[in-house]
C-alpha cells in the first residue's frame, strides 16, 4: 500500500498515466518525471476534448498547479 | 474526540470517503493516503455528476488545492 | 474579550458553528476541531443552499481556503 | 500619523468599522480582534447587501484573504 | 531615478494616489501609509466607479493583494 | 544571452517596454525598476484597450502577479 | 531519460518551444532562459490565437504562474 500520495506517481513512472486539469484539459501519455511541486514530464502526450484526441506532443511539461487529479 | 482536522482523515484510512472539490466535481472511493498539503490517494473511485456516477478510476491521486471538503 | 481572531473558534468547540464558504455554500453543524490553517471539523453538518437543509454529513473536514466567514 | 497600515487597525479595536470583501459582500460591526493574515473578529456584525442590511451575526471572523479594503 | 518600486510609495507619502484594484475598482486619496505586502493606508478616498466619485472614506486600509497598480 | 529570465528586464531599464497584464490590460512606457516579485516602476506609462491609448499615467507602479508576460 | 520535469527544459535551452497559457493563450519561440518560478523567456516569440499568428515581439519574458503547459 501507498504511504504517501506521491509514492503512487512513483511507482507509474514509465507508464501511462491520464492527468485532469483545471478547466476541463485531459492530457494522456507515459509518465516521465515529477517534482515536489507536482510538475509532471509527459511523453507521447494526447490532449483529450470530451474524449476525442485533439493535439498531440512529443514531450509535454505540464505545471502543476493547474492538476485536478491523475489516474495512474 | 480529533484534537486536529486530520486526525479525521487518519481514522478514515482504509474506509469509504466523499470529497467535494471546487467546481461541484465530486469523488468517492476507498482513502489510501494523504499528506500534509491535502494531496489525496483515493482507490476505486468513481467521480459523480449530480449525484450520478460518470467514471471509475482504480486509482486516483487529488492535488490538496482543489478540495472544498471531506466527508468520511 | 478575545485577543486574536482565532481565540474565538478555541471557545466555539463543542459548540454549533455557521460556516460560509466561498462560492454560497453554508455549512451548519457542531465545531470539534481545527488548525492554523482554519481547516475545520464539522460534526453533524448540514449544508444549506438558500438556507434550505440539502445534504447530511456525520463528519465533514473543510479546507481552510474555502472559508468567508464563521459565526460561533 | 499611522507609520503602518495596521496601526490603524489597532486604533480601531472596540469601535465600528466597514469591511468590504471581494464578491461585493460588506460587513459592518464592531473590530474585536485582528491577526497579521487579516483575519478579523467582529461583534455585533451585519451583512449588507447593496447598502441594505441583510442577516445579523453576534460574532463573525471574517478570513482575511477575502478582504477587499476595511474604513475605520 | 527610483531604484526599487516600491521607493516611488515612499516618495509619495502625503500625496495623492489613485490605485487601481482588480475588478476595475479605483481609490483616490492621500498615501499614509504602506508594508511589505502593499497593504495600503489612505486618507480622504473617494472610491470611483467610472471616473465618477462613488463613496467617500475618511481612511481606507486596502489589502495588497487586489492591487492592479498605482499612479502616485 | 541572457542567462536568466530578469536580465532582459536589467537589460531593459531606462527602455520602452510593452506590459501584457492578465485581464487584456496592456502598459506602454519606460521601464525604470523592478523587483524580485516582478513589481515594475513605469514612466511615461500609457494603458492600451485594443491598442488604442486610453490613459496616461506619469508614473506607474504595476503588482507583479498581475503579470502576463513582458515585451522589452 | 529525464530526471525532473525542469531538465527537459534545461535540454531545449537554444530550441523552439510552444507554451500554453492559461486562458487559450499559445506562446510560440526560442527558448533562451528559465528559473526556478518556470518564468521564461523566449526570443522571436509570436502569439498564437486558435493557431493563427497574432503577434510578433522579439523578446519575452513570461512570467511562469500563467503557464499551463510547455512543449519542448
Amino acid at each position: 500500500m501507498a504511504n504517501r500520495p506521491f509514492d503512487v506517481l512513483n511507482n507509474a513512472i514509465g507508464k501511462e498515466v491520464l492527468i485532469i486539469l483545471k478547466g476541463d484539459i485531459s492530457i494522456r501519455g507515459t509518465l516521465k518525471a515529477f517534482d515536489v511541486h507536482m510538475n509532471i514530464l509527459i511523453e507521447n502526450a494526447e490532449q483529450l476534448v470530451n474524449g476525442e484526441m485533439k493535439t498531440k506532443f512529443g514531450k509535454l511539461m505540464i505545471r502543476g498547479d493547474n492538476i485536478l487529479f491523475i489516474s495512474p
